[in-house]
């Protein structure tokens, strides 16, 4: 008797204290908070909102184009990559422009980075379009993530790289785009160089701790191409990757479905 | 015989491995260590100490003014908030000057800062009432720190800033002054706008994951104006931060005991 | 029965979702994965990688001098410090040179750094022998590194710096060599003014959260002259940086074994 009420004050207690990235919260939420310009959370502590006429003052300070009366705004603790990725397919549906991408030092005490993604619009019907796409896109967008207590790999492929990624990333409009993350920094650095002699791919930037990241522990190379040529590229990279992360701690797993 | 022993361990080692802000840690405590440098410690892994004659080399490798024979120090691995507006009820009380205030992206995993700020005085003792003062203070600047596994939010409230305030975030000194920080940066985003939208107040600054902050994952508004004003505004959001925050994890509880 | 298998349960959670770093993981392991890049592992979620041809778009982008051909890769999660002198170690030994050395804000949410450092090599077997010997040196330089829930100390000395120290540190080649870190910084503060007025020491640099580290939270000074005297300083910072730290949490203890 009192030995179950231990474990299961021991299993609370570990639920609670536990910061490892909910995995359960696959899908956009809705459940609403009472909040009209709340739009819903998803996976990697992800939140998404809206804002129909922001205040002058803000506006002023936030450096925003005049003509944008209401933005949309998505913020996560875990993740850049992913969120980044959700918002150029929101871009692509939705009358909508990416106004700023801001990158945090955080994923709760990992190796990577949180975001901050502010969507600019004229009617708020787009903005909370466009967050309702990012957040619903989330789920695919993180499946070719891979974490363990070491660190944690990033994939990232699409056929067609649209305005968010051309903002975040400085990659060609309509053209293929892969990014490949690695880390610790030292796993990133061979897999970039793994992706670039896989096929005939293009560099368009290349990060590390002390250049073009927010000082996070990673290795980031981001490349363009034919689409058959950066999706191999990608799909080398991934899989020696997973060899080294897995020399270091468990194996690492997908946090949701890969879809590479 | 051999479970209790089991569960034991676990329970041992859950604790040892857990870094969850001590919250028991309430006033500050100077228990001693045997160095007379030692003045205390609080919540927020706080440690208070003072140097009465500064080494020459470290003197200058620190810009320290001349002046200053004697510097108080209060570092912190959780918050910079509530050591800054305790720093400056400090500074208001002692005959000493802010000289330094550096934030670490730190909070142990968290999504904020942690902090070094150096107080320079003529008169040891003068430094040392200063540390004194801040460690005291700072369970009453927790109180309106929110907190859960998402995220955080502070809130801070004066009616007259003083030094420390003005140092930290460029406030008009003796008028009101309100501290809003939201975590992860989207809710501070709405925060802002609805802290502004409450009242008649002036936004003193505004700081984002990549500008302004140690990208940190908050966005933060500083603002000022009329007493009942900022206390309106700093009051609207917290009541919508708090609600977004609790979309994403378990309610968020105050640190200590709220104070506005 | 059932109770045995929650216990079980709940001893399999707890070791999942810990970041710790791994203490047991002492000395390099290269227990290989089938990839000829890969050296090995040690301490610190330390891994160590060779490439033998690195191609020359990456070449490129990471700025590389073009005589490499082949290059080493220390990356870790926890740590700079060690892993820096280790490499200096390494570089002495070797046929190599130091290419870059980049801090990442890391150690899994504790308070300090973790690294990627590139050695440059004509040879591969130039660049594998470097990387072979930093992951066994790794297991001495963890020897002075100190931490408990509240923060950690590193202290290194050398009676000789190479061109690793010289690289990171700005320290005069073939000197003793003294490296002081204390986190939360407030305690590196007392550190460093311990360090100077304890031998006729010369300070090389002093680096705090906002200027010169990677806004980690920790003081940091560097220190050369006489070797005696290097010594005698680091070793008085180490007794009161102990007594400081263990203020704050439980007793801190040594990651490996001391050396100094």
């Amino acid at each position: 008797m009192q030995v179950d009420q231990l474990i299961e004050k021991v299993v609370e207690e570990i639920k609670k204290r536990s910061d490892v990235p909910k995995e359960e919260a696959k899908g956009p939420k809705a459940a609403g908070c009472g909040i009209t310009e709340f739009v819903g959370t998803a996976i990697g502590d992800t939140i998404g909102l809206v804002i129909a006429n922001v205040d002058a003052a803000i506006h002023e300070k936030m450096n925003l184009d005049k003509k944008y009366r209401s933005i949309g705004i998505i913020g996560a603790r875990t993740g850049a990559g992913p969120q980044i990725m959700a918002a150029d397919e929101a871009v692509k549906a939705t009358n909508t422009e990416i106004v700023t991408i801001e990158l945090a030092r955080d994923t709760k005490g990992g190796a990577g980075h949180g975001c901050l993604i502010i969507f600019g619009a004229e009617e708020v019907s787009d903005a909370r379009r466009a967050v309702e796409v990012t957040l619903k896109e989330l789920n695919r967008t993180f499946g070719d993530v891979y974490a363990n207590d070491a660190g944690h790999l990033e994939l990232q492929y699409t056929a067609r790289a649209s305005y968010a990624i051309e903002k975040a990333f400085g990659a060609p409009l309509g053209k293929a785009f892969g990014l490949i993350v690695g880390a610790p920094a030292a796993i990133g650095v061979l897999m970039a160089d793994t992706a670039v002699k896989t096929a005939n791919v293009e560099v368009v930037a290349y990060a590390s701790p002390a250049k073009g990241t927010s000082f996070s522990n990673e290795v980031i190379i981001m490349i363009t191409g034919d689409s058959g040529a950066v999706r191999q590229s990608v799909i080398a990279a991934r899989e020696i990757g997973l060899k080294l992360l897995n020399t270091l701690a468990a194996p690492a797993q997908p946090v949701t479905v890969p879809y590479i």
